[in-house]
C-alpha cells in the first residue's frame, strides 16, 4: 500500500495528505487500485471558522463585479488546462461525451456565472426589488438589500460528476461572496482533487475561498451555524439524515438539497410513428438511459407511452439500446461506459431486480452482456435494461425505486391528465419531458405536472435540433425539485446566488436609503453642482447628484411638428373633435415627445464624457401634457456600474443609470423614466 | 362548566364544537374564565385531504387577478364590521392601540396582497423572471413559470396577534392560490375565531379554502405532504421540534419559521441628548417595550448605547417608563395593558430573574406596582423593567435570554463596529434600528449587522413623521430574519407570495413557450391578421398576433427635423466633424426618433379600441441607425391583463404589453421595446 497515491485535502490553505489508511479508489474500468482518500487528521471546525474568517472576510468586502470577473480568470484559467483531466475522468468509467458534460460543462458554468455579474450591481451586495411606499408623503420607503452571509458553504456532492458538481455550486457560492469547503465523494475525488491542485495553484481565488475534503465526511457539520449555507446531492436517505442532523435544525441552517428523483419522459398522444417527434422521443430515451451508464438524477427512469404506442415504442427503444456497446470508454466505438464501482453494479442490480418482480424485463439483462476491451468481472459494468409495466397506476414500486444505472421502464397511459397523474406519483422530480408537436397538449401536461418538477423539457421538431435535452441542468435554468427530489434549488441564474445571501428589508427615509444603498431613491435628496453630469467622467458622478433643467412651454405647434417627424397621427394627438370619451380634456402631446423634449432639455450637446444612450427603462408617462403646460426635468445618478474592457485599447467606461423626472409647472411629475448611458472614465487604464 | 361556551372548530366545511372537557380561556384583565377550546373530534389527515382535494383545486384554477379581487371583497367586508372584534381584543389585555395593530394591521396586509395581483399575470400561475437563451439560433429558450403547490398551507400562529397572524399569512396564501388550515394559540383563539365566522359566512371565499382548529394542535402535521406548506410563529424551541418531525424532514415539506429574537436599537454615535434624534430613540424604545406589554416578537431587547450615553438614556428612558400607566385596557389614559397569561407573567419574571443576575434591573419591579382598574392577582399584570449591562461583549445571558414582557437591557458600545457586532451577538434577529442623523454611520451598521437581520430601520428626524416603527413588519418587507429567529421569511410583497408556488423551468421553442405561458417569447411565431391590432378589442387579441408595418427610409432631414421638434442636438446626431473616435460611422439618427418613427409605423391613427400608450419598458438601442437605412416594426402581443372598472359607469378595458422589434432592410433589429397600451373591451360589462 505504500506505493499508492495518498490523495491530499486543502484544508487551512495547505494540502494536507491524509493519515490512517484511508479508502482505496478503483479505477472502474479496469478494478486496479488508483490512490487512497482520507480525512483523517482534518479539522472541521477549525476549518469552517478559517472559512468565516479569513475566506468570507476576503470575498465579502468584494463587489458582485470583481467577483465575476474573478470567476472569468478562473474559468479561461481551467478551460485552457481542461484536456488534462479526461485521462482521469476515463478512469470513472466515464466515456468522452461523458466526461465532456462534466468538465467542459463545469467550467462552461463558471463562465455563465461570470458574465451574470452584469445582472448585480458593482457593490459587495445586491439591490433587490423595488422600492417599496410606507408613507404618504414619502418621506419613509423601504428597499430590500442582499448581502452575503457570514459563513461558509459546505458542499456534500455525489460521485457521478466529480467536476461539474463542484463547479455549479463553487461558481454560485463565489459569485454571491462566501467561500466553499468542498467534499466530493470518495470513489471518484481524486478528479475533483486534480482540479482543485490547479484552482490553488493560479492564486485567483482570494486566502481561504476554497478547502477540499477527499475522504468521508463524517462529522463535517457538526459546528456548522445558521450564517452557513450547506448543499447536499446525493441520495434522499443520506439527504434526509444531514438534514435533519440537532446542529442543522438547532441553529436554523440553510440546507439545500438535491436528490435522485424518478423523472418521466412522455411521448404526447399524437406523436405516432414515423412522425419527427416519436423518433425524437427514442433518442431522447436511449440517450438518457446510456450516458453516464444511466447515473444521473436527471435520468428517465420512466417512460409514458400512450397505451397503443406501446409496442411501437418498445421495438424501436430496445433496437435502439441494442446498438449500444458497452465497453472501455477509451477505445473507439463504446457508448457507454462503466459505473463508478462494483458497489453500484450490485446496487443496481438489486434494484432492477425488484423492479422487474412487478414489471416485466421486455429488453436487456442483468449479466451476461457483451463488454468491448475489458472484462465485467474486474470492471463496473452493466448494459442497458428496459422493463414493461402493465397499469401504472396500480405498479407502485416504478414510482419509489430506483436503479441508478442504464435502466427504465415503459408505463401505459391513455389521456395527458393521466400522463400528468403518473408524472406527479414520483413524488416530486428533478425534471419531465414531454415530445410533441401539439402546444395545446404541451400547455395542458405543464398546468398540471408543474406542481411537481423543478424543469419541464417541450420537445418538438422546432427545437430539437438546438436542444440542450431532458437530462441536462443549464447554468440559467433552477435546477432541483420538490419532495423527493429534495425540495431544493440550484442555478437558475440569478436565484441561486440569492441562496448564499440573507435579504434586509431597510427602512428610513428615502435620501437615507439612497445613500445607505448608493442606488438613488425616488424621493431622495438633490445634491446640485455647476457643472453639467454630461461633462463629468464617470469617477466624478455621485449618486444622487441632479441637474435640473431649463424649462419648456409646450405648444401645438410642438404636436404638430412632432406628428409630422414621426408620423404619428393618433386621433387623441391631432384629432381634435374626437376626444369625447377619452380621458384626454384637449388634444394632448405624444408620450415619446415629452421624452425627445425631455433629452432636448437635459442633453448638453458638446462632445464629452458621455458616450451614447442605449437604453430606457420603467417609462410611465404618469400625466397628460397639454398645449400650454410647461415642463423641465430633473435629471439624476442613479446608479453606477463600472465595466471592465474587452481589449486593452478599449475606452475606459462605465454605465450610469440616471433618473428623468419631467415636472410640470405645478411642480407634479408627468413622466419619469430611467435611462441608461455609457461614461467615458478619467482613468484610461480601467478597472481591473 | 356546562355553561361555558364551547369554541368551535371549523372543518370540512362544518362547525364543529369540540369534544371532551377542553382548555380553559381566560380573560387576561379579569382572570374570568371566558371559554372552552379544544381539538378533540377533528380528523387532521381528512382535513388535510379535503383542503387539498376541494380547497386547492377551487383556488387553484383561479388567475392571481381573480384572487386578489377575492381579496379586495374579503378585506373591505372586513372592514365594515372591524369595531365588533375590539371588546373581544380587550379581554387578552391589549389596548386599544395594541388591538388596532392586531385588527385594522391585518386587515390592511389583506387589502395589501390585494392590490398586489396587478405584479402578477391575469393567469392561474406566474411568468418568472426574464426568457433565458439557450441556444445559438435562438429556437431553444427557456423560461421559469410559478404555479401553485398542490397542497394546504398549515399556519401554527402565536397567541400574541390573534387576528394580524391569521391575516398576515392568509392573504398571501389565498394570493398564491392554496387553501390554509390555521392554528392559532389556544389562550387568544375566540377572537380568531370570531373573525374566521365572519369570513365562513360571507361566502366569498371558495370552499375548502379555509379551516381553523381553536384547541391543541398536537398531531396537525403527522400526513403532510411535500406539496403542503407549513408555517411556524412562536418559540424557537417548539419551531424546532416541529422542523424536525419525521414528516417534515422525509416529505422534504417547506417549513417557514419565525421566532422570537433578541433584537436591538442602537442609538447613532452622535445623537447627544438634546438631538431630535435621542428623543426619537428614547420614543422609540419605551413604546416597543410597552406596546402589547412587550409581547411582540420584534420588540427591543436589547438597548445598545454609546458608553458616555448611558446614564442620560437611562435617565430618560426611566422618565418615560414611569409615565407608563398599567392597567385595564379599556379604560381611558391606561397606556400598557395585560399580558396573555398568568403563565406568560411567571415565564416573563423567570428569565428576568435570570436576566438581573447578569444585569442591573435600573427601572421597575417585578411585583408591587400599580394597576389601575384591576388587580395585580387576578389579571396578567407586569409592569415595564429596565435592566443596564456593564459589558456586552462579556454578558452572554442578555443574548441569549428572552423575556417575552415589557423588559429590556442596556448595553454600552464604543464604535459603530462594535454596535454591529453586539448586534449580531443574537444569532439572528428579526429587525435591527439605528437611530442617527449620519446616513454613513448608517451605512456602516447596515454593512456589518444586515448578515443577521431580516430588517433594519433607520430611524432620523427627516423618516420619524411617517415611519412605521421598529416594530412593525409591513406587507411589502420580508419579515423574517436568519438563524435564533428561524430563518423564515414571511410577506416582502411577491417575494412571500412565492413560498406557496413551486418554480418550473420550462424549455422548448420560442413559440411553444409563447403558447404554454400566454405570454409571448421572441422569436416566436407571428400569427398574422389582415385587420390592425389597434381596430381590436381586448377580447379580440391573441398572444403572438403580430403587424408588420409598412417601412420608411431615413434621412438626415429626419435626424434634422427630430432635433429642431425635441432641441436635442448632442453632436452624434448634429455635429458630423465629431465622430472621431466615437462607435459611430456618421452622424446617427437619435434613438428617440427612431421609437418616434417606430410609433408613426404601427400607430393606427383612427379612434378604436386602443385607448392610451401609458409607458414603456426594456428599451434598447441595439444598432446605430444612420441615413440612408430603412426602418419597419414588427408589433406583438405579448402579454394581456383583463382589468376591473373601479366605478359601474367606467370603461372595461385591459393591459395589452405589445413588443415592439424594430428592424432595418438586413432583418436585424436596431431597437425593441415593450410598451403599455389600455385597450377596451368588447363586453363593457367587464369582469367579475
Amino acid at each position: 500500500m505504500s506505493t499508492t497515491p495518498n490523495i491530499s485535502n486543502f484544508a487551512l490553505g495547505q494540502w494536507q495528505p491524509h493519515e490512517g489508511e484511508g479508502i482505496a479508489q478503483y479505477n472502474a474500468v479496469t478494478g486496479q487500485l488508483i490512490s487512497t482518500v482520507g480525512s483523517q487528521g482534518l479539522d472541521y471546525a477549525a476549518m469552517a471558522q478559517y472559512a468565516r474568517e479569513v475566506g468570507n472576510r476576503n470575498l465579502r468586502k468584494m463587489t458582485f463585479h470583481q467577483r465575476g470577473r474573478m470567476l472569468k480568470k478562473l474559468a479561461l484559467h481551467l478551460y485552457g488546462m481542461r484536456k488534462k483531466y479526461y485521462p482521469l475522468s476515463y478512469q470513472t468509467g466515464a466515456t468522452k461525451v461523458d466526461s465532456w458534460i462534466d468538465i467542459d460543462g463545469g467550467i462552461g458554468t463558471l463562465f455563465a456565472y461570470a458574465s451574470l455579474r452584469k445582472k448585480f450591481q458593482d457593490q459587495p451586495y445586491f439591490v433587490d426589488g423595488e422600492t417599496a411606499p410606507l408613507s404618504k408623503e414619502g418621506t419613509f420607503v423601504g428597499q430590500h438589500i442582499m448581502v452575503p452571509r457570514r459563513g461558509v458553504a459546505i458542499h456534500i456532492n455525489a460521485f457521478n460528476f466529480p467536476i461539474w458538481g463542484m463547479l455549479e455550486k463553487l461558481a454560485v457560492n463565489l459569485l454571491a461572496g462566501m467561500p466553499a469547503i468542498v467534499k466530493p465523494a470518495e470513489q471518484t475525488s481524486y478528479l475533483t482533487q486534480a482540479m482543485v491542485q490547479d484552482i490553488v495553484a493560479s492564486g485567483i481565488l482570494p486566502e481561504g475561498a476554497l478547502q477540499l475534503v477527499c475522504g468521508s465526511g463524517v462529522g463535517i457539520l457538526d459546528s456548522v451555524t445558521s450564517q452557513d449555507v450547506v448543499t447536499f446531492t446525493g441520495s434522499a436517505s443520506t439527504g434526509r439524515m444531514l438534514k435533519s442532523l440537532p446542529q442543522i435544525v438547532e441553529q436554523a441552517v440553510p440546507f439545500n438539497m438535491e436528490a435522485d428523483s424518478l423523472n418521466c419522459s412522455v411521448l404526447g398522444l399524437n406523436a405516432l410513428p414515423g412522425t419527427p417527434e416519436f423518433d425524437l422521443f427514442i433518442k431522447e430515451v436511449r440517450k438518457e438511459m446510456t450516458v453516464k451508464a444511466g447515473q444521473k438524477c436527471t435520468a428517465i427512469r420512466r417512460i409514458l407511452v400512450p397505451r397503443q404506442q406501446m409496442d411501437a415504442v418498445q421495438e424501436a427503444l430496445s433496437q435502439q439500446l441494442a446498438k449500444t456497446v458497452v465497453g472501455d470508454p477509451q477505445l473507439e466505438g463504446v457508448r457507454m461506459g462503466a459505473l463508478a464501482s462494483k458497489e453500484q453494479v450490485a446496487e443496481v442490480r438489486k434494484q432492477v431486480g425488484l423492479l422487474a418482480e412487478e414489471n416485466e424485463l421486455v429488453f436487456g439483462q442483468m449479466t451476461d452482456f457483451e463488454v468491448m476491451g475489458a472484462s465485467a468481472e474486474t470492471g463496473a459494468f452493466l448494459a442497458p435494461m428496459l422493463m414493461r409495466s402493465a397499469d401504472g397506476f396500480k405498479a407502485s414500486r416504478v414510482h419509489e425505486l430506483e436503479a441508478f444505472g442504464p435502466a427504465s421502464t415503459l408505463i401505459p397511459y391513455d389521456n395527458t391528465e393521466e400522463a400528468a397523474a403518473l408524472a406527479r406519483m414520483g413524488k416530486g422530480s428533478l425534471v419531465a419531458s414531454i415530445v410533441t408537436a401539439d402546444d395545446q397538449e404541451a400547455r395542458e401536461f405543464v398546468m398540471e405536472a408543474a406542481s411537481h418538477h423543478g424543469r419541464i423539457l417541450i420537445l418538438n421538431r422546432d427545437s430539437a435540433k438546438e436542444s440542450t435535452g431532458h437530462g441536462s441542468p443549464m447554468p440559467l435554468l433552477s435546477h432541483g425539485g420538490p419532495g423527493r427530489a429534495g425540495g431544493g434549488e440550484e442555478m437558475g441564474g440569478m436565484r441561486g446566488v440569492k441562496h448564499y445571501l440573507q435579504r434586509t428589508a431597510l427602512q428610513g427615509s428615502p435620501t437615507t436609503l439612497s445613500n445607505v444603498t448608493q442606488t438613488y431613491q425616488y424621493g431622495g435628496r438633490y445634491i446640485e453642482d455647476q457643472v453639467h453630469p454630461f461633462r463629468k467622467h464617470f469617477e466624478e458622478l455621485q449618486v444622487g447628484e441632479t441637474w435640473i433643467t431649463h424649462k419648456h412651454t409646450v405648444s401645438e405647434t410642438d404636436i404638430t411638428n412632432f406628428a409630422n417627424v414621426s408620423g404619428d397621427n393618433f386621433y387623441a394627438h391631432m384629432d381634435a373633435t374626437s376626444l369625447e370619451g377619452t380621458i384626454f380634456e384637449q388634444r394632448v402631446a405624444h408620450g415619446y415627445f415629452v421624452l425627445a423634449k425631455a433629452a432636448g432639455l437635459f442633453v448638453e450637446p458638446r462632445k464629452g464624457p458621455v458616450l451614447l444612450n442605449y437604453g430606457l427603462e420603467e417609462c410611465r408617462f404618469v400625466k397628460p401634457v397639454y398645449p400650454g403646460m410647461t415642463i423641465g426635468v430633473r435629471l439624476t445618478v442613479k446608479e453606477k456600474v463600472a465595466q471592465e474592457k474587452r481589449e486593452p485599447e478599449d475606452i475606459a467606461k462605465g454605465i450610469v443609470k440616471f433618473l428623468v423626472d419631467v415636472y410640470d409647472e405645478t411642480g407634479e411629475s408627468v413622466a419619469i423614466a430611467t435611462i441608461l448611458t455609457m461614461v467615458k472614465m478619467l482613468d484610461q487604464n480601467g478597472i481591473d
